[in-house]
């Protein structure tokens, strides 16, 4: 069968390449909710996921299949169909870097230190063209792949223009598109050159539906095209009337994998990494935090708060280690590099304040491994999740599933995840370091029996829309 | 006569001091259109400014003049009854330098750098306890103050708490609170720790009426009513009903005093800079710019506009100067230090690149002086006024009423002051340096005729509400 029903686009696909020493390509099968959730539709269905090529290995596997496309090279995928896109070096540049991470992340993020950044000069109006034909590409790639009225799921800000791209030129596709980041309030949307914001939602609006992770990011949407666009929302529906058509907004919360992540951590090397931490803490009590080092992330702040616990509760002192894994990510954008360097000051700082022979406070580990990860998942008895604005974060989701005696949940109210688990974690300010170390205090002193009722609970409520079932949630909606 | 009926609270008085060289006390009246709304009512009516000591000299002023009433110390205050308040330095300088300029301000202006501020810990808590001793000395002083059922005008954000303070033992008072400055969307107001916002927002609650620039800011300021004290907003009526009582929120868009600024500007020191100033440019085009150095003023970005305009426009090369008057602002807030750098850097930048020994393409000015400024405004061919955020920005409404031969007006579309002067001026968007270079070249290239008849258009607007009559309006809400 040449032409797919159902495709599914995003910038990163489910497996990504590398080159071995000897000049042969090798080859991972990618990790995530997403991924999984998508792999294992798209695995059992006539599914065609396109997806750009993202390092020099993954345009010489792209370049060397039939196609661009993986499954006819050889490659054991899992019985999806995939292409990948080799789009030019500088255009995915522009289009990734400085568009879609350098701006729209900061923008629903509200990441922008306001009175130096943003500034769209000349030289971003370029960097858009090249956003415009990265999309471009993506959407070329899903035209020639699709059967008539095959169903289309975009995936993301970097292809918020793909929709009307689509729409335009096959009325019959059925057109879905999911927000994976928060969405910004108007106030803050506003800061987009106007043509650009009224292109990105016009762009979206070219879907039959649009996908967000909470009710509060589809509000925001939805805010932005009464306020930019003039249309009229239909509040009660949820819907947008744009260009002859009714949009549906649909809250998809998606949740964790349990099953297949409870495999994962019941393996050897998993264990293994368990029995090291706990020599390495003893039977202290463990604060756990795993994030990449991304500036909404919140790692700084985390760090104070635990400070502040500390500075304040003495009686804590001895008895307590922070494990903090905190793994590179955007060494490119140089917001981040400053950022990471500020987080191993401020850690340095603690454990120099308080820590003696016999006791480090805070251990910090910027290298990332993702067995070493699950086995603190297993082993904390708090969990520190306090982003300062994040899509969902499913890390708050999948965590406690692992837990092997029931952790309490310190979670930020401006995660996605707390419209979900709000009502068993403690839910923290992000900004309020204050109120963050009382939360971890209290989080530490939870009577067992609390803390794990609340972890149960906590699963229940993560683990209502596993991944598969949020992507045919998302499909059902097309029908 | 002991009790004033009308009472105005400002952080900042009409008067301040300094000490001369022999250690006497030096007192100047102060200016702005605050000030001289202010002092054209106080001088006519029963009414008493209640004030801070901002400097050693304020304070010692306050500390000689029996009860602290200026106008009975001999100064002579054109009618005027003030009582100066000594409020501790340390608790000044908390609430004043730390809540209400770093914290506040940062907030209604969304300044914030946010991955690394703010950072709300346990020092903040003792500055915010400073900022509720502060305003509590400006309760006190005019529950004593006042007459039975006197009216009383409260201004701005330093004094959010007082509405509520006076209610408690005063039911009898009319109580008018004023905003001077933007007010953050709910989605960036939350940044502050919840209760401390809620304080904020039940401390203006107190009053009977609430005032704003613009309906931008007023609506601002009842969603974050609606969603963080979830109370009921009649957005017919725009009024809040908290406490058992109705609070209605007013929009008094603060104009120009035109005629007191004519005669000022019409003055012979202003007619010297003049002349020095046209000798300096030529028969050029004159682009100007007067602004506090301070983040929300946007001075950079608007540098670099001027840059794009010169590179993408070699034509105005040698036919067009820039002046830039940006005084010091606040150098005891290290993010305001960094900006002056920046500023006077890109200002050397543009002239560097494009500076010729005939031809300043940009002179920047860093000290104040008012005459050169009104001699500036008098001359300019363009104003320029790009505030990232802004809750009125009266320059953009006097300036135009100085012109001489009628200015274009480059205006952001977040100055408050865009409600009155939107049609006439040249709308940008403050992040957006192409659209603003775009602007300015527009303006540069505008016929005369044009330019005029809009000037004239923009002076009438610009004129409607001159201080006195606003805040006359403030005082008939309280009837």
């Amino acid at each position: 069968m040449d032409k797919a029903q159902i495709l599914v686009a995003s910038n990163r696909g489910p497996v990504s390449f590398s080159i071995n020493e000897d000049g042969s390509l090798d080859y991972r099968r990618g990790g995530g909710g997403l991924v999984s959730g998508l792999s294992s539709a798209a695995a059992t269905t006539d599914t065609l996921w396109v997806c750009a090529a993202l390092s020099d290995a993954d345009r010489t596997a792209a370049a060397n299949a039939p196609e661009a496309r993986l499954d006819l090279a050889g490659f054991d995928l899992g019985g999806m169909r995939v292409r990948m896109l080799d789009i030019p070096p500088e255009t995915f540049g522009n289009a990734y870097t400085r568009v879609a991470n350098s701006t729209l992340w900061f923008v629903h993020h509200m990441l922008y230190d306001t009175p130096n950044k943003p500034r769209f000069d000349s030289a971003f109006r370029a960097e858009w063209e090249d956003f415009r034909a990265y999309n471009a590409a993506f959407a070329e790639a899903l035209l020639t792949g699709s059967a008539d009225n095959a169903r289309v799921a975009v995936q993301d800000y970097h292809l918020a223009l793909v929709p009307r791209m689509l729409r335009g030129r096959r009325p019959d596709l059925r057109i879905a598109h999911f927000s994976h980041t928060p969405w910004a309030p108007p106030e803050y949307f506003r800061m987009l050159p106007a043509e650009i914001g009224r292109e990105l939602l016009e762009g979206m609006l070219g879907a039959d539906h649009l996908g967000f992770l909470s009710r509060r990011w589809a509000d925001a949407f939805l805010r932005c095209c009464e306020v930019f666009l003039r249309v009229d929302v239909d509040w009660a529906r949820r819907t947008v009337e744009f260009g002859g058509r009714v949009i549906d907004v649909g809250v998809h919360a998606l949740g964790a994998d349990a099953e297949s992540l409870r495999s994962r951590a019941g393996a050897a090397d998993v264990d293994e990494w368990r029995t090291a931490l706990r020599e390495r803490v003893g039977d202290r009590k463990l604060i756990v935090r795993v994030d990449r080092t991304e500036l909404s992330k919140n790692i700084v702040r985390g760090l104070e708060a635990f400070r502040e616990l500390l500075r304040e509760h003495p009686e804590w002192h001895g008895r307590v280690t922070h494990l903090a894994f905190a793994y590179p990510s955007r060494g490119d954008v140089p917001e981040y590099r400053e950022y990471t360097e500020q987080v191993q000051r401020v850690a340095k700082e603690i454990n120099q304040e308080f820590g003696t022979s016999s006791w480090t406070p805070l251990v910090l580990e910027v290298n990332d491994d993702f067995p070493r990860s699950l086995a603190a998942y297993r082993m904390a008895d708090v969990l520190l999740i306090n982003p300062i604005r994040d899509g969902m974060n499913l890390v708050a989701k999948e965590a406690p599933a692992l837990s092997d005696d029931g952790c309490a949940l310190v979670l930020s109210s401006e995660a996605g995840a707390a419209d979900e688990l709000g009502a068993d974690a403690l839910l923290v300010n992000p900004y309020d370091v204050s109120e963050t170390a009382r939360a971890l205090r209290t989080a530490l002193e939870m009577d067992d029996d609390e803390r794990r009722a609340r972890c149960e609970r906590l699963v229940e409520s993560a683990t209502a829309l596993p991944p598969r079932r949020w992507f045919e949630d998302q499909l059902r909606a097309l029908k």
